[in-house]
């Protein structure tokens, strides 16, 4: 049994590689054939995933095989794709790269295959356009392949754990679509959980999305609330949270290629739909978090302001530009955001991320610059402002 | 020893209750000499409260007693005063029964004393208008006596167990308050931390209720979302939970004394101090909650549509008006509001609630009616619209 995983980044990488672990000659496909080249020498391209490099090495060009072509996936009879989603300008799905990879592997697809989805997409994506581009491009009907989504749920460094112990799930679009796709993944996931269709599996992934922005937004506000009436937020936070109460951490925003991005999946649909009253909570909340730079622009320059030299000469070093501690990725990092717009706003900033070289961050356009040298410093991850004294 | 608990309401009486049972003499003040007589002869008048009989049997006009006058307490050293705070019509605490409660306490108090809210209030309640409130009856200046605050976390039915397992709060004042508060409740709450201030305390129940009330809004949008996809929304709810992730019930909002209430303790006071960014989240949970009645309106409309009568002819039961199921309160039930939507739109609205009889019913100016005559069925806990077929 041969199966293809297309998109070989954070999330198909380490899949196809669990995929290879559990025995099954693994095709991965992936258009960067530089990465296909390390990946079939058995090096780990993505060393931060925590156990990925034993597993690369072991199943690298051997039975986990990178390519560049489709056409060396042909004989698979299951097609795992797992590409990214971005959105556009106006915050609509952007699904070119997804529409290319499921053109390609209609070209290839073979009846009685079965072809799942793994990316974060909008509900009734997998049963309304993969299946059609599906079969526009293999000239075969549904029934005569089986198509499925079971959303990834991994987390950049635990993936290879999340594979094998969290529980997943997994929907058909038609019945037997569900039934084939589950038997297959029972391979290699145990933990996994059969749901009606593919649209509510779709559904789940996106609103696990939309709790963790939703909180992060509440405290995000409970945090600005506890500032201002002079309470310690972090010790309020330790305390009120129990059993039945989950309050989030506050930060600079949401940023990343998940949870900022998800509720704008139901938020555009909605709005296409003209019910602008389903989606308030969803859309406050990624106004909230997308404006946490403007509180933090505005406590840097209060702290500044206490600096004996003119505003436009004190030093300000941004501390963290990646959207979390220790990912090395800027897609719509907040901290990234804050130090251009204290930019614009005429200020003399510099950045500094442990994870950049200061070639790196010149190459960003933006100035890099040593903590200890500043007058002030945020630190983006502890939320913290230093001031040298003086 | 003596200890007086001041208001021996639902939240009040148990806590009284588990004092006594500690071996500490209490007395129990409420102007409703009824329930104090009740008490004093071993009769619990909070039937639904688990494990709350054998309490005030055991100590009922014995170690717990109760009474109308202020004056019986006079000899405690410590008073823990917990009456209700409810808005009001502008949303807006009213302060009035806290302060009479406050204002009576400080006629007996004596140096030496010390004085505990439990209430939830609004944070920098018992700093400032508590401590005003005590000094300018008493003639003492704080120092002299104690004051601290620790809210109440009950849960109606469940009280003695959450007094007895569940983490408690509690905070100062000043420090001396804080310690001297917390060394008098650790002989009755096994489960007590001692936090920075009053104010930290309050925060923290606060925010707990502004925690339930976001998240219960969320679970309604994506409830209104969900069945306009045609996804279940239960089925996803019950997969995209797990450690991280808890998605709340769809609801016809929230009622009570609390969850609803203390929102507006933070958004009235960040709109006081022209904060209005602060609580946009807060607020909007609020409205989502608070709307409701109408989408479930709206689907009790639509299904009347069904039904081969005029409109007005369609005998419409809304089964359950209590704010929660089994506790008979009616305290800002969305049930009850939205029997009177339907009702105000010219629908023949009955009303059926298992707590209630059918005069209580009518006295609430309502037409009680049995569910199995009626065309249509909104049962308001289970959400779920019934149609008698034909």
């Amino acid at each position: 049994m041969r199966v293809a995983v297309v998109g070989l980044g954070k999330a198909g990488l380490p899949l196809a590689a669990v995929i290879a672990d559990s025995g099954i000659e693994v095709f991965g496909v992936d258009l960067d054939s530089r990465k296909c080249k390390m990946i079939n020498s058995g090096k780990n391209p993505i060393p931060e995933e925590f156990g990925l490099d034993e597993l690369i090495a072991k199943h690298g060009g051997k039975r986990l095989k990178a390519t560049s072509d489709y056409r060396d996936a042909a004989d698979c009879v299951a097609y795992i794709v797992i590409v990214p989603l971005i959105l556009d300008e106006l915050k609509n799905p952007d699904f070119r790269v997804l529409e290319s990879a499921f053109r390609e592997v209609g070209k290839i697809l073979k009846k009685g295959d079965i072809v799942v989805l793994e990316t974060t997409v909008p509900p009734g994506t997998t049963e309304n356009l993969v299946k059609k581009w599906l079969e526009e491009e293999s000239g075969l009907k549904l029934g005569e392949f089986y198509l499925a989504y079971s959303p990834e749920r991994i987390m950049t460094g635990y993936s290879i754990s999340r594979l094998r112990e969290f529980p997943k799930v997994i929907g058909g679009v038609d019945e037997s679509s569900g039934k084939k796709a589950y038997e297959l993944y029972l391979k290699f996931i145990p933990n996994l959980h059969l749901v009606s269709n593919a649209r509510t599996a779709e559904f789940i992934k996106v609103i696990e999305g939309c709790y963790r922005d939703v909180n992060i937004a509440l405290a995000n506000e409970l945090f600005k609330i506890a500032n201002e009436l002079g309470v310690d937020f972090y010790e309020a936070r330790d305390k009120a949270n129990h059993e039945y109460c989950h309050i989030h951490l506050p930060s600079t925003g949401v940023g990343g290629h998940c949870i900022p991005v998800y509720p704008w999946f139901l938020i555009k649909e909605m709005e296409k739909r003209e019910k602008f009253g389903y989606v308030k909570l969803l859309k406050v909340a990624r106004e909230i978090n997308d404006e946490m730079l403007n509180y933090w622009a505005e406590k840097i320059v209060l702290e500044c302001l206490k600096v004996n030299k003119p505003l436009n000469k004190v030093r300000i070093c941004i501390k963290g530009i990646t959207f979390r501690k220790g990912v090395k990725e800027l897609y719509h990092s907040r901290n990234l955001a804050l130090a251009r717009l204290l930019i614009e706003k005429g200020l003399d900033v510099r950045v500094y991320d442990e994870m950049f070289t200061p070639e790196e961050v010149e190459e960003l356009g933006l100035k890099w610059g040593d903590p200890e040298e500043a007058d002030v410093v945020f630190d983006c991850f502890e939320l913290k402002i230093f001031t040298k004294s003086g």
